[in-house]
């Protein structure tokens, strides 16, 4: 009975972790709620009404497993993109789209190019299966498209992993250079194109959908702008020898039924679509407000959150997290120096971002103090 | 640009299949409704009215990321099956566990052993990190716990997959021989008990739960007797080392906010379990009577469906199970012979059973005449 478990090397040699602690793991850890949850950039917005109903609704015929070719959603996706259902692969978050994609192309040993403090669960799906990593600095709080493409191209890379806007810092590239970098993916690779945020970006971010183009997949999410980061559905927009390959390791029946109602309701109010990106424009300019008000430096955003430098390191970033999560305020920072020197903040609504401006001249005090 | 894509050469050779054709895709193929849907082991029941009251109030909360550590849950069931938290793993569906699980376990080439017929969804886990399949067939109708064992000592497969009661037939083992199974499982190697039905068996089906075996994993499921097939909750209970080791894999905030709601409020309504048992219990007598007034036979079942003996072949019931279509009764039957000379009806409503009775002589009659 001592013998252990029979978990294969690579799965022996990986640690337990979690890409991220949840705020319930605070919350627990300190015995009250947080006051503003703006640390996930989730939507505190909510989804569109017309989805909660959906969900309410759908909640009764839960006793039937969803529909395991998410064909409403799918052709609804189509139909919203201006592509074929085939081009569409829905899954239960991106997450789990992005760890099947690892799966399908990286084995033991295999490099992949992704920046040095990108988007931990791509990592972790990466560390999963084996992969290898080969990190490219941000330049100037910004992803590096060239030198990504010139990273894959050194060392042979099949897969490449980019998110416009980015994730910590909320900068982006424009539609251009998305675009040059797409034209420049090496042959026998693909990129990964994280489009979570797009939907608060300026116009002409994301250059137009081009499904003949077998080496890039595009994700999105209901996770952000669509306010239903709970319910669990993304989607991949991909050539259909791609977006059909999935279907070999997908988990078919992963998506909850609820959330496959939901997500349909979400899609078809567009209108709602619209406040949610006016709000957190709003927000945006507040953030910045607030910071700069405690003399920080809000960085550009075309996101759901702001990053805010705190002009130190990352040892004091840390500290003002843990200074406001103390007080209330749930915010989360980047992992990599030198952008580990910003804290990130969500868009809140103004009972959120008036919660922060009370506490956050204090925090930083507290924080200094510290250092 | 006809470089094909970067997968692996197991992905390569992975088919594109679904282990399952849902309903849904059956309806639209037919271009109407069933009017019974009793083929995929749902309960048409539904979940404990607190657990769709649960759901619906967390429906606007979807906007936050579930909790990552499945903590309310967690504990919940811990409590309820008397071991400790760190006993279970909570995943979005059993399905996501077996896979997590065969990840763990299998790697290219692994043997895994399991019976001819059984569950296909682990069976696609298994292709899929590309393990060999050692298949033992089904004895009088049941899995064979000792020949699954004795195959399992010959090939030195370190993965073992037994369901009790078991599905597609219905059929179950008691303690004491799943006991002795458990107690004979080789030295490196687990025992996957898919345990989905368990709820639905006759006391002392269960051996008593020993979180201190680091052998065997059970899966439990809300799918099944707790009517949430739709919500994807499931969940494993094993040494901690087992269990614990599920979030190097795992996708943490994979589970659905509203799921996980609607699981808490499913398993403290225990009451409403034990109506849905009884409903069960009677459903099981009236299609086992109508099944008879057929000149068919039911076979016992300790699950929410029962398995009928079409008295032919394999082609013989894939017409019957056809035909049942056509006059709007959804069921399935099992994938090999000799199992599959019958069909698998789940347990309905007095409705959805009288629908059946209704066109059962006539399906069979067609039946007939195409063979």
């Amino acid at each position: 009975m001592t013998v252990p478990p029979p978990f294969t090397p690579l799965v022996q040699s990986l640690p337990s972790t979690v890409p991220f602690v949840g705020p319930e793991t605070q919350e627990r850890r300190m015995g009250c709620s947080f006051r503003a949850r703006i640390g996930a950039n989730e939507s505190v917005f909510g989804p569109s009404p017309a989805a909660i109903a959906a969900m309410r609704e759908a909640a009764a015929d839960v006793w039937k497993y969803c529909d395991p070719e998410n064909h409403d959603l799918n052709v609804a996706l189509a139909r919203h993109h201006g592509v074929a259902p085939e081009n569409i692969t829905v899954g239960e978050g991106a997450d789990a789209l992005l760890g099947n994609l690892v799966r399908m192309v990286v084995s033991e040993g295999t490099p992949v190019v992704t920046s040095l403090g990108a988007y931990p669960t791509f990592n972790y799906h990466i560390s999963g299966f084996g992969g290898l990593f080969e990190y490219v600095p941000y330049k100037d709080d910004r992803e590096d498209p060239e030198a990504l493409i010139a990273r894959a191209k050194e060392t042979g890379a099949p897969l490449i992993y980019f998110a416009n806007p980015d994730n910590p810092m909320g900068s982006w590239s424009d539609a251009a250079a998305v675009q040059q970098m797409m034209d420049a993916v090496p042959e026998g690779a693909i990129l990964c194109l994280d489009e979570a945020y797009i939907e608060f970006a300026p116009e002409g971010t994301a250059p137009p959908l081009d499904v003949t183009n077998r080496q890039v997949i595009r994700f999105r999410t209901f996770s952000k702008a669509y306010g239903m980061a709970g319910a669990r559905v993304g989607y991949g927009i991909a050539h259909a020898d791609i977006a059909g390959a999935f279907n070999k390791v997908r988990n078919h029946f992963g998506v909850n039924r609820i959330a496959q109602a939901g997500a349909l309701a979400a899609l078809a109010d567009q209108d709602y679509l619209a406040k949610v990106q006016e709000w957190v424009r709003e927000a945006r300019v507040r953030i910045a407000e607030i910071a700069e008000a405690s003399g920080l430096k809000a960085l550009p955003s075309a996101t759901n959150f702001v990053a805010v430098d705190c002009g130190h390191d990352g040892a004091f970033a840390k500290a003002m997290v843990e200074e406001l999560a103390v007080r209330g305020i749930f915010v989360r920072m980047p992992f990599a120096p030198p952008q580990n020197r910003c804290i990130r903040i969500s868009a809140g609504k103004p009972d959120d971002l008036d919660a922060l401006a009370a506490v956050l001249p204090e925090a930083l005090r507290a924080a200094a103090d510290r250092s």
